[in-house]
């Protein structure tokens, strides 16, 4: 594949976040007093869920496409020969998972040269699942901080410079709600919140977030007005407007 | 009804919540740019559901035991002529529910002489119903803060003093959440959650919570210790020895 069919792809890509679902669900809620991975020994059904979904797709992924790189959450790197990778995020949100919460993600995403041209958010417990490009999601078209629904998955995540911008905007939202990992982003392409703000994001966070948005007629950049997502803090918005109305307020 | 028999009146808080069910769930992730209750004119379907749930709950509540009282958000206190009343929040998450977000609830407890002996949280949008007394959960048996995952709905609505005390179990425990309103307390009822913490509940926010969680084997109280709940000041816990571990580590 040197010319990117992506109708096809994302036929694939889907084909994977099915696989994921086949590893996660039937270990989602069980042994609710599960250990963490800090805890040697005790069974973990979510590090189990995690590594057998990401297991799951490489195994997909190296079948159809041996060319392509894979970088996943819980394995090595697998370097590519080509133009072309897949990004993993088995379980984003392990904390909801270990909660019994219904919003964890499995997040699947196609890199062209390293920039992702294809994301799946599957919210396997909710049955729903974003996609971009194609899908038929909408943002809300909200423009400004006064009516915007705002979220982030912790406030206590951020740096303390960080917390003032984030306090900035969230002083003048019409309502901020927390906890919901790459849901929130997926809310966003569907119109329901209006802006996410959030800091510390890995690459397998953040990569399948990016057309999902785009392509729901949302934007997506960085804390600073870029596209350059490696410093890990990111701001998805319904619309170009909101997007520079909250860079505005966090500087000011 | 001076004798209660808790068995038929479950199954009558039952047709109440799938009353409820009738009236918000259509209404819900309809017109997402919605306003809220501040904003004049504009059709708002939360207030609408919230208010349509509570009428369709009173009116079968007045067809089947016209002398009991009612207490609920949306309407004046009808008085009841006895011992019985029935406390009603027809969305509990307002914010959860403008926001597309699957975590709002519809509560319903019946009281004796102002005590509640019978609650259901009725999740609707997961289709999850937690009831108390009865039910088959159980709640973890969790009885550390260091094993204990915790939550609040909004830690920005804790007063200065609130969020010291707050602060000393979070930096405590095994992991936090938020965002959750009332679906908390039934995942703590569940077993996948151990621990919420919460100030400024209202009687129609908190008197389902308690049977459910009882029912479940966890523990609720206030933040000094006891049953008062008129403060809004609520804490539930897998367990009573967790509940105690949590007022230690607010007050020291």
């Amino acid at each position: 594949m040197d010319d990117c069919d992506l109708e096809t792809m994302m036929r694939f890509a889907e084909r994977l976040a099915d696989a994921a679902r086949a590893e996660t669900l039937p270990r989602w809620r069980t042994g609710c007093a599960a250990a963490d991975k800090n805890e040697g020994g005790a069974w973990d059904p979510v590090t189990e869920a995690d590594r057998e979904a990401e297991r799951a797709m490489r195994r997909l992924i190296e079948a159809e496409f041996p060319d392509h790189g894979i970088q996943g959450e819980e394995f090595p790197e697998k370097k590519g020969k080509g133009r072309w990778s897949w990004s993993l995020d088995p379980v984003d949100g392990t904390r909801a998972f270990v909660c019994g919460l219904p919003s964890w993600t499995t997040l699947i995403a196609l890199l062209d040269e390293g920039q992702p041209v294809l994301g799946v958010i599957d919210a396997a417990p909710l049955d729903e699942r974003y996609v971009g490009p194609g899908g038929d999601r909408k943002t809300s078209g909200c423009t400004t901080l006064a009516e915007a629904r705002l979220s982030t998955t912790d406030p206590y995540l951020f740096s303390a410079a960080e917390t003032q911008a984030w306090d900035r905007v969230r002083q003048r939202v019409r309502t901020t709600r927390y906890g919901l990992d790459a849901y929130g982003y997926a809310r966003v392409a569907a119109g329901s919140l209006d802006l996410v703000i959030e800091a510390g994001l890995k690459p397998h966070d953040y990569n399948a977030l990016i057309p999902v948005v785009c392509a729901a007629g949302g934007a997506i950049g960085n804390w600073e007005g870029g596209e350059d997502f490696s410093g890990g803090r990111v701001i998805a918005a319904a619309t170009p407007g909101l997007y520079r109305a909250a860079l505005e307020a966090m500087r000011s």
